[in-house]
C-alpha cells in the first residue's frame, strides 16, 4: 500500500489494544515505519530532535505493535499497542491526560522523575 | 490553555465516546475548533479544500463532540464524539477500516453513491 507521507512524515495515532484508549499522537518517517514493521515495537520520528526514537528506549514503557491500521487516505496511521506502563512522559497513561478547559481527567501511574533521567521524550 | 497551532492547523483525532472506535484524524484552525467548542459539533479545516468543514454537512453523518481533550504537549486534539451515522466518506464506521497488509477488517455500513453527491469530504 502506498502510504502518503507528507514532508517525509505520517501522523499515527497509538491506542491500547485492551482499553482502547488514545495513548499519544506521533509522527513517523518510511524508516521509523518500517522499523516497527519489522521489530514489533511502535517507533517514532521525533521533529524537535530530528530523529527516530523507540518508544521507551529511555523509559522502559515500550510499546508491542499488534496490528497497523491505515486510514481511508493513506495519510494517518494507526498503532494498536500493548503498553508497558504508561505512554506518557508526564507519568500519565495517556497523553490526552486533560480537558480542553484544563481539567486533569487522570491521575498519574509512574513518577516521572524517578523513570527519566531527563523528559526529552 | 494556550494551544500549540503549527502552520495554524491542529491534527485532531476523533474517537467515538461509547465504543471507543477511533474514527478518523483530522486537522482544526483555531476558528473550527471555536466553532466546535460553540456549537458542540465537530469541525475541521480541509487543506485540500482550504476551508473549514463541519462533519456532516453533505452526508449528515453529523459528530456530537461530547469531550476535548489535550495531550501534553497541547499539540494534538481529541473529539470525544457521539457519531450519527458512519464517519468515514467510504461507508464505513471508521476511516481505519484496513491494515497496512491491505487487508479489510471492517464492513461497509451505507452506500457512499446514496449518501454523497460528490465523495469529496
Amino acid at each position: 500500500m502506498d502510504i502518503d507521507f507528507k514532508n517525509g512524515l505520517i501522523p499515527v495515532i497509538a491506542q491500547d489494544r485492551r482499553t482502547r484508549e488514545v495513548l499519544m499522537l506521533a509522527y513517523a518517517n518510511a524508516e521509523a515505519l518500517e522499523l516497527t514493521r519489522t521489530t514489533g515495537y511502535a517507533h517514532y520520528y521525533s521533529r524537535s530532535r530530528q530523529k527516530i526514537w523507540k518508544k521507551g528506549e529511555e523509559s522502559g514503557h515500550i510499546q508491542r505493535v499488534c496490528r497497523i491500521l491505515v486510514d481511508c487516505d493513506a495519510d494517518a496511521l494507526l498503532y494498536e499497542v500493548e503498553q508497558t506502563g504508561a505512554a506518557c512522559h508526564t507519568g500519565h497513561t495517556s497523553c490526552f491526560f486533560r480537558t480542553i478547559e484544563g481539567e486533569e481527567i487522570a491521575g498519574l501511574v509512574f513518577d516521572p522523575e524517578k523513570v527519566y533521567a531527563n523528559k526529552d521524550e
